[in-house]
């Protein structure tokens, strides 16, 4: 069996095993097993605990062998010795994919732990079967309403276009918590754990063609093959972006790193060369990788970094100014008969320079788009932000932005967000028409980094482009 | 009548006059109207309105001296040429504070801006009456019910102990709504606007002496007397941190920076070693801002920077020891005896190194709670992170770090969130309790080194500790 088809049984099982669900609700095992029917999974399900003819009501098996029925999938929960013998058990069974939720392997440090992951690998690549982990949170799919993964909380994701693929299930956590609070959607979770026999290039490789996803987000601590990872990172550039943040970027941290998956961190500066070079925008923080991915959901890469900024209070224009230049951006010098137009429809005694503080104009609808269309139309023009502090009323700008997004266009992103949820229905509106928002102007000057620094790797390793805006694809 | 009884009557009115509201709702004064009553304003409020008799149900007047009642302040939406007329009036009825929404003033960057501006300060000057403004977006006290201002959000902002004042309305609402929906509540927030006679160094003295207020939050673009803000400030960092946004930091802006309020930016290096030459802690985003001000309304300054992470799961750990080198704090080395001590409490498989990973004990009540007394009680140790993804069970080590910070303690931070607001009861009982939150593993690092960057501060600018935690305060 071929990488894409065990991917497609562990993303799309149609019956999944769940060795390690007992009657105690608090077990990992049984954690898992709730979370895969909260979620809503649609094929069968098996619980197996030699001493339990249901579990929560499901009928359980003895044994993984016991079962009548093909596995497509098996999550194994157990302690680290007796996983040996499940998964043996699962190659007889014909398994090809199963998740080692277990810890007590290679990331121990210690020769035992090493002994008995060289076991599981021995075993899974003399059966072509594929382990996920071990020590690994598991994988979700909320597509297909999958969550097998004892993380209780992948079960709120909502299905979208982003893929996390994580060396920490606790940082898999926490960026999954991160984009969907952030409006953002996943189209595939895993946790990679010890990668065993299943590596960050294998997902990419995966993901790179996979219809659902249209960003690949990376949390990467440690490479025992960093050539593979870059040589399956080049290719897969060519059609999707892929966000990286490194874990164990401080000397201080190298311990951890090791003792945590098993692989010595490199020095960081090496790492970053190496992931520019193969194509990937590498980011510092969890709130740069989610900001970063949000508008690549959105737009397709942009060649040139000419940034126009529409503000309703000066401010905030200000600040995105400031924002820009720190991250490489430069601000859009309008033409002459960009200045001119502009001039007609703000008010004579306003400065029509970029940032442009346009005021009250943003009460009236048709003036904020013949406002936009003009800084749309300039040449000179790569990206607009719209900066629009939120109203319960007057939020013509906001139509506006929607109205001129209907024809093909740059990028506009727009920085809007209320306590109490009071902005929810804007943010709806704009996001469903194809314009992503961001909570503060700082964070939209990132997500516009994010298509330019894309824009930038396509000049340079492709020269087809096969991208189309959201709202026309 | 001094600053202190000004400002007195600016936060707490019992009389408010509201020039400029009218039948049409979606003039600004009456958008300021309609905010005042909403908030549930307990003083008396008059509209100001020579063609109507009463706005909505609310008795007005034809000018501010037919009000048969001491004016406390006067809020002013007409347009400019006007407004120095009714400026006047106030004057002449004795009100000694008024909130200038209206523009046309210095911003225009013209003759007659400039002008009519040196008009309105003059008769302030000459009558003793303080202006906010012009060109302002108001203020608002949430304890006192009070909002004066066209923003309707700032009425979200609940009663909290950050003071935010702002040149900029727009960065106002934007750093209002980021310490809102982070669970940081406002004492009071005012956009100084065109600083006619009021400044940041009179809203720092009085700030620095307001009960209500523990840290004060500024958001800067230019200075005419940077003098009279640093004497300010280093005497109110004596009691209360000052954390400062520079808007206008790159050369680009400072085009946008001149047109708006007036003031031209300088070079941002000057301004930093000034800022942090009198005590303040300077900023580079609303993000950090956000995250800076919060730990300083938990905890007092913290002198030592040696941070002990404890996590659930090895990654979040990783990160925040990366972070925390990059911010200048180191991570601590447990003594000998706390390293014995934690190999007792967790498997003596795992690693008792810093950042600790205690693995499934966090789902043991005790084991949680004799591990962070461990930590806590080594010398070392200055203040503690700890990641703990949220899982909908087995919080045991929340409530474990809640039962060790009842005695006398070291700063600890928790990072945690979830989709959905499933956290909302963990975050409450641990904010309730005197520990922060913060939803992502870096975030909490950026609280810890503004504790450590207070405590340095404290360290060079008095030798008095006045500070107690705020769960014992």
């Amino acid at each position: 069996m071929n990488l894409a088809e065990s991917l497609d049984r562990l993303f799309y099982p149609q019956s999944i095993a769940i060795v390690g669900a007992s009657a105690a609700p608090e077990k990992v095992g049984s954690v898992c097993l709730s979370n895969l029917l909260e979620a809503g999974f649609k094929g069968r399900v098996y619980p197996v605990n030699p001493g339990l003819s249901e579990v929560v009501g499901v009928k359980a098996y003895p044994t993984i062998r016991a079962i009548p029925d093909e596995i497509d999938l098996a999550l194994i929960a157990i302690p680290a010795p007796l996983t040996v013998d499940t998964v043996e058990e699962c190659a007889v069974k014909g398994v090809k994919v199963a998740i080692v939720i277990s810890g007590g392997f290679k990331e121990l440090g210690t020769e035992g732990g090493l002994h008995l992951q060289a076991k599981l690998r021995g075993i899974a690549n003399q059966s072509g079967m594929r382990i996920v982990g071990p020590n690994t949170v598991g994988v979700a799919n909320p597509a297909a309403n999958l969550v097998a993964s004892f993380q209780s909380s992948f079960g709120l994701a909502r299905a979208g276009s982003v893929a996390v693929v994580s060396q920490s299930g606790g940082m898999s956590a926490y960026i999954v918590h991160a984009l969907t609070i952030d409006n953002s959607g996943i189209s595939k979770v895993i946790g990679l754990g010890n990668r065993c026999n299943l590596d960050f290039e294998d997902l990419i490789s995966y993901l790179s063609v996979d219809k659902d996803t249209r960003v690949i987000a990376l949390y990467i601590e440690g490479l025992e093959h960093p050539r593979h990872l870059m040589a399956a990172a080049r290719q897969a550039v060519k059609s999707k972006p892929i966000v990286v943040l490194k874990g164990g970027r401080s000397e201080l941290s190298r311990q951890a790193t090791f003792s945590h998956t098993g692989a010595l961190a490199g020095r960081y500066e090496i790492y970053r060369a190496a992931l520019h070079q193969s194509g990937m925008i590498t980011v510092d923080s969890v709130a740069e990788l989610v900001d970063t991915v949000k508008a690549l959901t959105f737009y397709p890469p942009r060649v040139g970094n000419r940034v126009a900024v529409l503000s309703v209070q000066a401010g905030p224009g200000i600040v995105i100014a400031d924002r820009c230049r720190e991250q490489g951006l430069k601000l859009a010098e309008f033409s002459p008969a960009t200045g001119k137009r502009l001039r007609q429809l703000i008010s004579p005694m306003n400065s029509v320079d970029n940032p442009l503080d346009i005021s009250w104009k943003f009460t009236e609808f048709d003036a904020s788009r013949e406002i936009l269309n003009a800084v749309l139309a300039d040449d000179g023009v790569d990206a607009v932000i719209i900066a629009s502090v939120f109203y319960d009323t007057h939020m013509e700008l906001i139509r506006a932005a929607i109205d001129v997004t209907k024809s093909p266009h740059k990028p506009i992103v727009v920085c809007l967000d209320s306590p109490g949820g009071l902005a929810a229905a804007q943010i709806d509106s704009l996001e469903t028409n194809g314009i992503p928002t961001y909570p503060l102007p700082e964070r939209a000057v990132t997500g516009v980094a994010g298509l330019v620094r894309y824009g930038e790797i396509m000049v340079n390793h492709t020269s087809s482009k096969t991208f189309l805006p959201r709202n026309v694809s």
